[in-house]
């Protein structure tokens, strides 16, 4: 039987950046990242069957392009995603990525999809998914510091995940702050612009820090931040950048992703090898504790990891089904017989 | 100003499985192997310019997934690959694959091709550029073991690049062979089906192993293998899959593309770990030997590296040029005010 050229078996679904702002306001976007954030739990409750590895980072003068990989044994997911923190001053995206799964049995891709706004879900997502574990019970206030391109997505994630009523809001660039006010103007926030640090983190039970810069900065100090908080630290992503200054990090419980790569990307590269850490995916499980105390300071030390991706690119693949919000790529060769690709080129002539 | 949505830099330039052949016919197939084997060689004699790192494997039972980054530090590229030997069976490709290429100074993509085909290009052609530094010079014939999707783009390399007239071809399935002889035809070599791998290698210069089966094979033994032949053996290209007697390779000259990862894949993981080889781009540079007596026997241990991905995707990219072959997808999210990601997903609602 000859089949049709390109036949069904070559074609890839496609998500362009078009399509997942389509997806985005056909689900809400507040569902969406409260589905998204299940989709993360439940990969974190079977965490220890994923295939799990640092990501693989190509770091050059202006910025890092990294793949992060993972499978749970019958899919197979990556992310592609560059970080370039001068990028924002030429017009252009800090981070752009795209994603991919593929069936492991047999190897082929069965989705392609944007994920530059996937990925501000993806971690808008984590981080309130953590907040919701670890937050002082009945935490209304958040502080952000940090007003770019996450700061919203962070803001309505804490909202309808963890039950966030009030954002205090603070940028070294005000103007960064004003368009996050405006962006947020009316999605059931009280929303206050602050002048400094200090002035956000007043009555914030939870502080998240999402900065950008690729250096060693000094965002939180220790003496601004009191008992019984928690902090969602984000910005710290890469060797050469974090936001805390380490007097914090020895004063709060530290909750991880994936140690390995987290000693090297996150906050805790400023402390010892063997500074103790608690893996998140075992708070979920139950297997470790949590918040202990309405005094203490938890930390959620995030730089995002490929289990996330796969979570959010899944959850995408599942909510495409009966819509229309993607197209098909002709993407793999699929000659009639697989042995006989160059037949298949030839008859193309 | 604002700018079209989605705008030019959200455009990633993609070429299908249908204008990869399309392109192929357009500049013709052994024009273009010939070509991208030029490519190749530039890029081996640049090699250490490259940050090269063994590619990242996902194993499972059934095959594998990889991905293989490499950068020149202005570019960067990947290709993701699996090898699933049992998909023949079920009327799939062994081998699919497709590649990116990016921009180091700003992370952003600027090419999306499929490499299923491309793959078996660059093979091919690095086969023949290699031969061509090799094989006993005035070499004619080539012995081709394994007649399946690689074979016949092999053997035209062989004939652009070194100038073969003589293809002498066996594979345990005579319907392989069958096809490579009737895809063959007219093409301008003198054709031979043999019904023995000691048939298919009488009187031939040059030897190309390229089975798939993903165990300990020995398709090549010691006593089959005379002087002064070069051994082209591309099918070893996994941990537990290789294709000739280690007495082959004690008697040989063992030439490698990059030697951490040959020594896991290729069929020097048979040796100790400090058996002697030669890296082919040291070769191509002059400061190491290739073949120096008549007698000798070279062996191409052959497992693939990134760079040659690399290579051909950015054959592909200046190819393309002034040609319709490709369509611009929608792929990178572009905000007007690149902090506003959130904005730009709102309006579109």
């Amino acid at each position: 039987m000859t089949k049709l050229n390109p036949s069904k078996l070559a074609m890839v679904p496609f998500v362009s950046v078009d399509n997942m702002m389509r997806l985005i306001h056909f689900v809400g976007l507040e569902t969406m990242l409260t589905e998204i954030a299940d989709y993360i739990e439940e990969d974190f409750k079977r965490w220890e069957l994923f295939d799990k590895t640092p990501r693989v980072a190509s770091h050059s003068s202006e910025g890092v392009i990294e793949l992060m990989p993972t499978s749970d044994g019958e899919v197979y997911g990556f992310k592609y995603v560059n970080g370039h923190p001068k990028n924002t001053k030429e017009g252009l995206q800090t981070v752009t990525a795209f994603g991919l799964l593929a069936n492991v049995g047999n190897g082929y891709p069965v989705l392609l999809s944007e994920m530059t706004i996937l990925t501000a879900l993806r971690t808008a997502a984590t981080s309130a998914m953590v907040a919701k574990h670890l937050a002082p019970k009945g935490a209304k206030t958040l502080a952000m510091i940090g007003n770019g391109a996450q700061s919203e997505f962070q803001a309505l994630a804490m909202k309808a995940i963890v039950g966030v009523e009030k954002l205090r809001l603070f940028d070294i660039d005000s103007a960064a702050t004003a368009k996050a006010m405006k962006n947020l103007e009316g999605q059931g926030l009280e929303l206050v612009a602050c002048k400094t640090p200090e002035e956000a983190i007043e009555g914030a039970q939870i502080i998240t820090t999402c900065t950008a810069d690729k250096q060693y900065a000094t965002i939180l100090t220790d003496n601004m931040v009191g008992a019984g908080v928690h902090i969602n630290a984000i910005g710290g992503d890469c060797p050469g950048k974090t936001e805390l200054h380490a007097d914090i990090l020895k004063r709060s419980d530290v909750f991880v992703e994936y140690p390995p790569q987290t000693r090297v990307e996150g906050e805790i590269q400023q402390m010892p090898e063997d500074f103790a850490v608690t893996e998140m995916w075992q708070v979920i499980n139950g297997t470790a504790k949590g918040r202990t105390s309405d005094r203490q300071i938890t930390l959620f030390d995030g730089v995002g990891f490929a289990v996330e991706d796969f979570s959010a690119l899944r959850y995408v693949r599942d909510r495409l089904k009966n819509t229309m919000f993607y197209q098909d790529l002709d993407m793999l060769a699929d000659p009639d017989d697989p042995r006989d690709l160059f037949g298949m080129v030839q008859r193309a002539g």
